[in-house]
Formats: C-alpha cells, sequence, structure tokens
C-alpha cells in the first residue's frame, strides 16, 4: 500500500514555538528569542493528493482496521512533537494555512466553520444579555493609544501603523487596531451624556492586528478575528457585575459547547490588561499541559473614562466618569479546541461546534448494489438534516470506505454512519464514534427507522460531547498538583504540570518565580479552598490560592 | 410647544457632496473639487435629548395630528436638500456616525442590524450556491497589488498603506486590502491542483479600505464592510455562469427583501472593473435620481490567473489557467436603502430588513389604566415574538405617545401598534401603517386573538413590503426616458432623469457624455427592447440600449 500522505508545515515549525505569554492583552513584554525564524510562509505547503490506491475491501466489516494504516501516515505523533502535531493537524485537516505575510493565518473553510459555530452561539447570548452589536473603524489616531498610560505601554511595541493613504504621507500616522478601547470611549463621550444613556453596552466581531514576533496559526497571528464587548456603567457595582458576567458566559460556554474545562478565575495585578483594574480570564489546559488563556473579561475601573473624559450628568445633575468593561474571545480559541482534543488520529471536535457532525460512508462492491446503498445514505442524510443535525455523504468513488474512514477521522468528525448492502437488507446502519477507536466505538443493527435514527444519532452525539468534557476534565485534574512550598512549585512545573498553591507574595517574586520556572499565575480562580493558607513563598498569611503553569 | 430638536450633520454635509464615481470597482480617476473640504469629523454630532413637553393628549385617537409637529422638527426636507436630510437621518435615527479619521463610519446598532439582516438573507444564498466562507488577511504585499497591469492602475491611488511593523520600518510596504483578488490568487495558486480541485468556491465577509477622498456616510467610506466572494472554474463558460448567477442573487436580494427595483446589466468597457473582463452590475435609483451602483459581479476571464499562475491540471492532463469571478455587496447597500424608501418623516425600511418590524406603543392617562394596558402591551409582543415578528414595546414614561409616534415613524418601523384602555376593553388595537400617513394607514379594531393578530401583522407587513416595492418602481419608471438621439439624452440628463437608449459609440464617445451631462453608462440592462437600433450619438447600428445616468 501507497504511503497517504498529507501536507507537512513541520519543516517550518521552528518559527512557531510559543513563549509563554498572554495573547489578548498584556501589558509586560518577554525577551523574544528568535525573531528571524518567525517568517512562517507558505511554500510546500500543498496537499498533495495522490493517496492510497483502494484496497479492495468493501464493506464496513471488511475494513482494513486502522491502525495498520496509520503507520503510513506522516502526521508527526502528539506525543514525539506536541507542536509539529499541531501543525500537521491544521494542514491537513485544512483548517487554516500560511498567508503570504509573516506571521498572518488565512483561515480555510473547515476552520473558518468551527469559528461560524462559536460566533452563533455567541452572538446570541450577548444579545441576550443586552448587548448591541455595531462597528468601529479599525484606523485609531496614534494620539489617541498615547492617553491612558499603562494602555499604550502595553500595546505600543506591537503596533502596525499605516503612514501612507491615498499616496500621500499622513499627517498623524494611523494604528490598525490591536483593540479598541480607545476608539470607543472617545465615541461613547460623544454618546454619553445622562444616566439615562447608561448602560451602554455593546459589541462587535471585528478583525485586530498586533505585531507579534512569534506567532503559531490560530494561538498568535498578527491578524486574528474576535468579539470585542465594551460597556459602560453608571457604578462601580454595575461594571464589576458585568465583567463577571462576561467571564460566566465564557465559562458555559467553554465548557457546555467547546467541552473544554476551563477554570475561571482572576488575573494576577503582573497579568492585567494594560489599562484595567481587574481581569478575569478563563484558563484551558491544552494536550501538552500549557495553559491557554481562552477568553478575557475586564473591569476597566474608570482608566479610560478619565483619559478620554467619558462623563455622564447622575441623577443628582453631578457629573461623574463611567465605569467600564471589555471583554473578548478570538480565533485563538479554535486553536484551544485542537490542542485539547485532537489525538494522534487527527482532529477531534465536540459535537456542539462541529460544521460536520455526522459523515455517512456508503459502501457498494458491485455496480448493481451502488444504487441501493446510496439511496439508502441519501435517504438517512435527509432524515438527520430534517432533525437539525449537520450531516454529510461522502459518495466519492476515487477513495474507498478504509480511506474515507481514516479522513474523517482525521477532519475530527464526532461520528460516522456506515451503510452497506447487508445494512442496506437489514434496513440498519452501523454508527462509529470518533473518540472511541475501533470496535468499542461501534454499535451495529441501529435501524434507518427515522425516529430511531434522529434519537440514536442525537442521544450520541450527546454522548460524545459529554465525553469529551470529562475526558478533558480528567486530564486537567490529574495534571494540576497542589502545592504548599516553593519547592513544590518548581517540582510540579518541571514535570509539566500546573501548580495550585496559597500566593499572597510580591509582583516581584512573582516574575522570580516565571525566570526561574517558565510557569506564570495564570489566574486566581474563583473556586476556593476553605481553611486558612499560607502563602508558598513567604510563609505569610494568605486568602487565595493561585494556579501557576507554563502557557502559550 | 418646544422645538423638537434633533442632531444635525448639516453643517458638515459640504464636505460630503457627491461626485458621480462608481464605488465597489472601477478604473477611471475623477478630478476632486474639494480635497480640504472632504474631511468630515464628529464635532457637535450629539443627539441633544431635551426634547417635546408631553402633550396632554393620551389616546391614540386624540394623538395630535404628526404634520402639526413636523415643523417644529430641524430634519432638513428631502426636496429641499437631499444631501442635507441624509445626513440628518443618519444621525438622528442613530444609524451611524463619524469616526475620528476623516472619512471613517462608525456604525451605530441601528444601522448595524440593517447590515445584519443583509448578511442573514445573503450567507444563507451564497451557501444555497455551493459557496464556503473563509478570511483572508487584510496585509497584502505591495508586490502583489502591481502584478495585474489595469488592477494596480485603479487602485494603486486609493491605498493606505502599513510601513511601520513592530516598532520597524518595513522591508516591504503592505497594502490594507482595497479588494482580495490578488491574495486569494495568490492562494488558489497553492490550493488549485487538477480540475478534481475545481470549482473552487468561497466568500468573506471583511472590512477594505479605500483611500476616498470624497465620502460619505455608508455610500462611500475609507473603511467599509463587505462580503466578497471569489470563484475558479475549468472552463469560462462556468465562470461566466457564476457571474451571472450571483448578479442574479443581488437582483433577487434587492427586489424582495430591499424593496428596490434595481436594473441588472452589464458595465460598459469603460466602467468595467480593474481587472475584470466582464462587470455585471445592479443599478438602483436614489430618491433624488442619482444611481447607486448597489452591487457587482465580474467575469476575471484568465486576468488574474495569467498574472498569479493559477493553474491546474485537466482531464486530458494539460496544464490551464483558471477561470474566475468576484463579487460583492456592501453597507453601501444601507445607504441606497435609505435613500430609496426614506421620506421627510425620517427613514422607511423595508419590513423584510427591518431591525424592528413593530413597535408597539402603549397608551395610558390614569394609573389605574396602566397594568391593563402594558399587560396588554406585552402580550401582543410575546404573540408577536413568538410568530417570528421583529417586535418592541415603547413602554418609556418620559415620553408621551405623540412623541413615541414621530420617533419610531422617523426610524422607519413598518407597522405600529398602539393600544389604549378602549383597544384594551374591547380586546383589540389599532395598527398604523408607516407608509400610509395618518387615518388612511390605520386599521381599528384587530383583535388581539392570537391568531388574528399574526395574520393581520403578517399580511400589513407584506403589503408594506410590497407597496415599497412599487411604488419605488413607479418612481424609477416615471424618471426613465427614451432617447434616440445625443439631444434627448442631454435633455433628460438636465432633467435629472434616466437616459435609455441605443448605443454603439466610442471609450471616447462615452466620456464626452459624462464631460459634458456628467451621467455615465451605468448599465446595458439585461432587459432590452426589440427591433432594429441605431446608436444615439453615431446613429450606426447598435445592438443594445445603454442607461445613462448621474450616480454616487
Amino acid at each position: 500500500m501507497g504511503a497517504l500522505r498529507w501536507p507537512s508545515l513541520t519543516s517550518l515549525s521552528s518559527a512557531a514555538v510559543a513563549v509563554p505569554r498572554h495573547h489578548f492583552h498584556r501589558h509586560i513584554r518577554l525577551p523574544l528569542r528568535c525573531l528571524s525564524a518567525a517568517n512562517f510562509s507558505a511554500q510546500s505547503n500543498t496537499f498533495e493528493k495522490e493517496l492510497t490506491p483502494p484496497p479492495s475491501e468493501l464493506d464496513h466489516s471488511s475494513v482494513k482496521p486502522k491502525l495498520q494504516q496509520e503507520k503510513d501516515r506522516v502526521i508527526t505523533p502528539r506525543s514525539q512533537d506536541f507542536n509539529a502535531w499541531y501543525l500537521d493537524i491544521i494542514a491537513i485537516a485544512e483548517l487554516a494555512d500560511y498567508g503570504p505575510v509573516r506571521g498572518t493565518m488565512v483561515i480555510r473553510p473547515y476552520g473558518y466553520a468551527i469559528w461560524e459555530a462559536i460566533q452563533e452561539y455567541l452572538n446570541v447570548k450577548f444579545k441576550e444579555t443586552g448587548h448591541s452589536n455595531m462597528y468601529f473603524p479599525q484606523f485609531i489616531p496614534y494620539s489617541f493609544i498615547e492617553k491612558e498610560a499603562s494602555h499604550v505601554e502595553g500595546f505600543s511595541p506591537e503596533l502596525a501603523l499605516v503612514t501612507i493613504g491615498g499616496g500621500k504621507e499622513l499627517e498623524e500616522k494611523l494604528v490598525v487596531r490591536p483593540t479598541s478601547e480607545t476608539i470607543v470611549n472617545h465615541m461613547f463621550t460623544q454618546w454619553i451624556h445622562s444616566y439615562r444613556d447608561l448602560p451602554l453596552m455593546i459589541n462587535q466581531w471585528a478583525n485586530v492586528t498586533r505585531w507579534e514576533m512569534r506567532t503559531k496559526p490560530f494561538v498568535r497571528t498578527l491578524e486574528f478575528l474576535w468579539q470585542e464587548g465594551h460597556t459602560a456603567h453608571a457604578t462601580p457595582e454595575e461594571a464589576e457585575k458585568e465583567a463577571q458576567q462576561m467571564i460566566d458566559v465564557y465559562t458555559k460556554f467553554a465548557f457546555e459547547q467547546a467541552a473544554i474545562p476551563v477554570i475561571p478565575g482572576r488575573k494576577s495585578k503582573v497579568e492585567t490588561f494594560a489599562g484595567a483594574t481587574k481581569t478575569y480570564t478563563i484558563e484551558a489546559m491544552m494536550g501538552d499541559r500549557k495553559a491557554l488563556q481562552a477568553g478575557t473579561s475586564h473591569n476597566l475601573g474608570q482608566n479610560f473614562s478619565h483619559a478620554f473624559g467619558t462623563q455622564f450628568t447622575d441623577e443628582n445633575g453631578q457629573r461623574q466618569h463611567v465605569w467600564q468593561t471589555s471583554w473578548a474571545i478570538s480565533t485563538r480559541f479554535v486553536g484551544g479546541i485542537i490542542m485539547t482534543h485532537g489525538d494522534d488520529t487527527g482532529l477531534m471536535l465536540p459535537p456542539n461546534l462541529a460544521p460536520i457532525q455526522v459523515i455517512v460512508v456508503p459502501i457498494w462492491k458491485k455496480a448493481d448494489e451502488k444504487t441501493g446503498v446510496l439511496d439508502a445514505a441519501l435517504s438517512v442524510k435527509e432524515t438527520l438534516q430534517a432533525a437539525g443535525v449537520k450531516v454529510k455523504i461522502d459518495e466519492s468513488e476515487q477513495r474507498t470506505p478504509g480511506w474515507k474512514y481514516n479522513f474523517w477521522e482525521m477532519k475530527g468528525v464526532p461520528l460516522r454512519i456506515e451503510i452497506g448492502p447487508r445494512d442496506v437488507s437489514s434496513g440498519s446502519v452501523v454508527v462509529s464514534r470518533r473518540d472511541i477507536p475501533g470496535k468499542q466505538g461501534k454499535v451495529f443493527g441501529i435501524s434507518m427507522e427515522p425516529s430511531t435514527l434522529v434519537a440514536c444519532v442525537k442521544g450520541t452525539l450527546d454522548e460524545v460531547q459529554s465525553s469529551l468534557l470529562q475526558r478533558a476534565t480528567s486530564f486537567r485534574d490529574s495534571n494540576m498538583v497542589d502545592v504548599s512550598s516553593y519547592n513544590e512549585l518548581k517540582e510540579a512545573i518541571a514535570q509539566g504540570k500546573w501548580a495550585r498553591g496559597p500566593w499572597s507574595a510580591s509582583d516581584k517574586d512573582e516574575l522570580k518565580v516565571k525566570e526561574e520556572t517558565g510557569a506564570t499565575i495564570r489566574c486566581f480562580p474563583f473556586e476556593q479552598p476553605q481553611g486558612t493558607k499560607r502563602c508558598l513563598m513567604t510563609g505569610n498569611p494568605a486568602d487565595e490560592v493561585a494556579i501557576f503553569a507554563k502557557s502559550y
């Protein structure tokens, strides 16, 4: 059997090794180890279509066991090189490709469809919680960025600047938005007059640009897509409630839709967003046990309203500065899904966000079997589609069933329905789960009768969804170590684990941990253990435990 | 009665007077008359909330007739100054505001919701016709733009260029995408290998930047939102069919959703997109009888595939260049809706695209009436919402019913439901149409019984939708003149009308018409009269009639 060859991006992977930084929002600059290698480009990134010659097995019962074919693949095993595996998956599953400009990414239809599923869910939640969508220009006068001191410090090193427009040098450089707090406040200042104009709660779906030196598809790219919510309130309590509400929306989304058991919590002062008084975060453990900051919600206090003079007249006729929040989730989340659930076989998508939830593979050997099998496959597809299941038939004749099984498993489709001539005779199908390999993941003899079939498929999709969350939760918990001293912390981090321990030490101590172990405080989790605590570093009383980990 | 004051942008309107140009795609540069005045900015653009003191009338039967209040408004009458009226509507209805950078626009929630309705419809149609969404980076290497000769000629004068990234001067300037044909082809070249990879049919929803000197909200802004479809095919016939299919999708959308009776047709060579072999367009007549190019679909032939080497191996093993199309509709379309349907009262939205289709205004005088009226209003709202109608209650106590009537008419909401104490007693409501002023537009005594109410509201929304289309069609047809000589053409244009006449003259003659009359060929309409024709300019035989008009 010829090699099952997939396109590879691994030759370029040295450029994409991540350094531990937080992505959305930060104000600390880290040393960059390798600038020149950071140019990932698209050479040789082609999907070669000469694939396996057809094997002769033509019914699902006799399809060549997947594991035997696997050795022919050139997907780097996850355990061998997590980063190479990640880049392989992105290329092979056609999720994204490199753009012509260093660090940019083309999001291909399959990857974009995952983002669309994320948008679809969150967009409804944002509206339900009282936010309206709108759109702000992406060009921001440079002077705006300078108005909030910590904001400019955080963002100025990574700005893309437009200096020429319409063939002429511009009088003032324009920043291509890295985030929109400044322009939002400029506009809010014109729209907000009295307490009756508050709360003002908006969201935009947009592209943003940050001149990152070390990039990695989805996780950190020069340009990425996100939503950014911005709100203004009359009181600090309302702003705080909103910031917490939105991190709750993200947490629920991560658990229920993405099957990612994130840990929600508060960032340390060092890790707080440039311009915020508090940053809430959801932290996810990837398959290599690095942390991914998967969404953030900031209580901005009055920092931007003071900088921009965003004031309102309160019920007593007094002028007050508004209290604000901002919150964001980006295409980085797609990277989080890949790195949480994927395995050596490829992508594994949570059913709730999968662009294709069920792939139907018709199987026939003789010409006279073909019509019956295809008719049955089509009827199954229509039944499921009518029930709201995202289903596709792979009826191509160039590929064998075995090839198709591998291909759609690699694409992470949660369920496969196999229909051969014997199934047509018995009016039943075989349902295979992506998350359980081999015979254990198959249920034979599911009736094609619509109500039975729909109930079985929907029930199994729910099971896969829960099972993915459960698996990720076990993985997370088995890699979380409670520590009570700095030595224990160092040991846990050295083992690649997350360390959870009481912390009340200084910012300087926090930076020391980072320098010595590579780990940062991911968050002070909302869920805190009972009892008195002593800081793992100083032995002083501590109110809270913090979670330390290496991160993307 | 105090003045009903609205915010005004008219003091800035001189900057926004349009010159006849086509927006999306062009390759002719026109002289610019007034560059320095083109800086529209947001000063004094505030919505002053001191509105009319409450009149004492409190039931809909006794609400002060609208026309008496109207004189207090500062909306410029449409007939007096169309452009000032347009800018007033945009400010007053809170559709958009000026961004801090010259020529940029903030799309406010109500305006953005219209764009979302457009997206929702088209996104489904694009998928139904076989296209997948994806996303290309917005930064394009400058060298890409130079690869297709007419493309660079058309776009280079209006590019925004990023020259600094991450604090350093870039080696190659980056273009902020004005359109994506070049980067799309760069990527297609890597994805397309054989005929089996074709057709490749994609779409992206994105922002684009064109350094326009004379801007006008929605109609022409430095940055705007659009969708751009890009396809690659194995044969010229398939590409042509696709280009025509997409202009048909746009035409159907304009008629059925926006109630705009566009004229679909082919652009003249002079007006064809920079890089296309054929451009199809939909041309809409605005309320001032200027034409608006509302959507375009291009047959790109092999221009870009030759420039970028986008080739495939055909079924005979031969290497061939692909045949391509691109097509786009933008936020400009929102401007088209405003300028087609609006009147002196304000915005008038076609029900199929209205963010709010029905506004419910509860009316009570005495405290003991309030509960009954509000309960009935809420129940009406819930009934309609459950039936899929976009409905909102205006229950604020600061405003009188009369104020609310004016306000929601100004916002263009197609239907108003009025509920007073007498209606509660009789279990009925009053339904008022936005498109028919006064008593003629009211239907009294509509039962609140859900099935009756829903049927009446849905039926009336359909009637409003048809009526808007009919009205716009009559207006268009009564302003279209058939001409057979250049003198007749000049006369028609001088009267502000559109001229339709046989044309087979030269590009030079076409430019002469433009110089002498200000009108351009909007299109050779698909619908052509029968019979032999003689060119209105030269008297030579002509195959087709062309439509001439002044345009935005």
